[in-house]
């Protein structure tokens, strides 16, 4: 075992790290990653409210509602001028990500996108593993269409996506990986 | 009184065109050109829902919940390639349109967009003179910078934007605005 100043072994480094990690959602790490990119004029990019079916109100509240599937992707916004898209989610599966978690109408949705110029993806979390991938959505949908598979095996993410390295500043700093990979001029 | 066939007049006509238009909400039309142009497969542009804060859930149903104010615009979306965004207003004065319509964060947000290379812009309609207008966002954050004035009057909308023609089959059709204005390349 390596000794680091203070006798903190590497291994507690780590774990504080990972804690650190796992301790927010995906959804709060996007969030305070597109926070810092609209303060610092990288992008525009927000989540979209979750639709939700207001039934009844009293006084200007809200007092029976229910939530609708949403019929779009949850994110999307503008950087260096193209129109970004892209749906988040985690699991707690170490091996797999079962494609319940994509809903038919976002796949059409994602497709559409991409014939219109859009770029679009899918970031997905394994939780237990630390590990967030951006995977884009021709994969997405080539998989799909290719394979009987009702899951996405974690070497697919490997091999045809991307890592996205977690950062202190920019926790999901998924622009990275579009600046690299996705087809910007 | 010209006179039509079967004996109508032309008052007759126009009345009826214009309840026909007048019927239906601003915020209707704009569903259905969507809804037109995505089947059509012309653009994707969708209404973000409503942000709502959700306080209480009894078995899956929101008991208490409460409007949240939208710090962006209602609509955005993609057309040939580019990031569509902008805010559709209705209002009963027949000469002006109050600024109050507009929240600063929002204007914050349309200056975000021109600046990253998106088509932004407002649209407006006069319910009680049936006239639909689109301002490009430049034009309104000009008029707001320059003009001591709490309110946009009619004759800006008529010089400076667009008036919407209504179409039955394509109610509200800003993107042929945006088509001859809208400086897509």
């Amino acid at each position: 075992m390596i000794k680091y100043p203070n006798n903190i072994q590497k291994n507690n480094l780590t774990k504080i790290h990972y804690f650190g990690n796992r301790g927010m959602s995906l959804e709060n790490d996007l969030n305070d990653t597109n926070s810092y990119y609209l303060e610092k004029d990288i992008a525009i990019i927000h989540k979209k409210p979750t639709p939700i079916q207001v039934v009844d109100t009293k006084n200007g509240k809200i007092i029976n509602a229910y939530f609708k599937e949403p019929s779009t992707t949850d994110y999307n916004g503008l950087y260096r001028g193209y129109y970004i898209d892209f749906e988040a989610k985690e699991t707690n599966n170490e091996s797999n990500f079962s494609l319940k978690n994509i809903h038919k109408h976002q796949l059409i949705h994602m497709e559409k996108i991409l014939n219109h110029g859009g770029i679009c993806f899918l970031i997905v979390r394994f939780i237990k593993l630390d590990k967030t991938f951006l995977l884009f959505a021709d994969k997405l949908i080539n998989y799909i269409k290719e394979s009987e598979r009702k899951s996405i095996p974690i070497s697919f993410f490997k091999e045809e996506g991307h890592s996205i390295k977690y950062n202190l500043k920019i926790k999901v700093d998924y622009l990275s990986i579009v600046d690299q990979y996705g087809g910007i001029k």
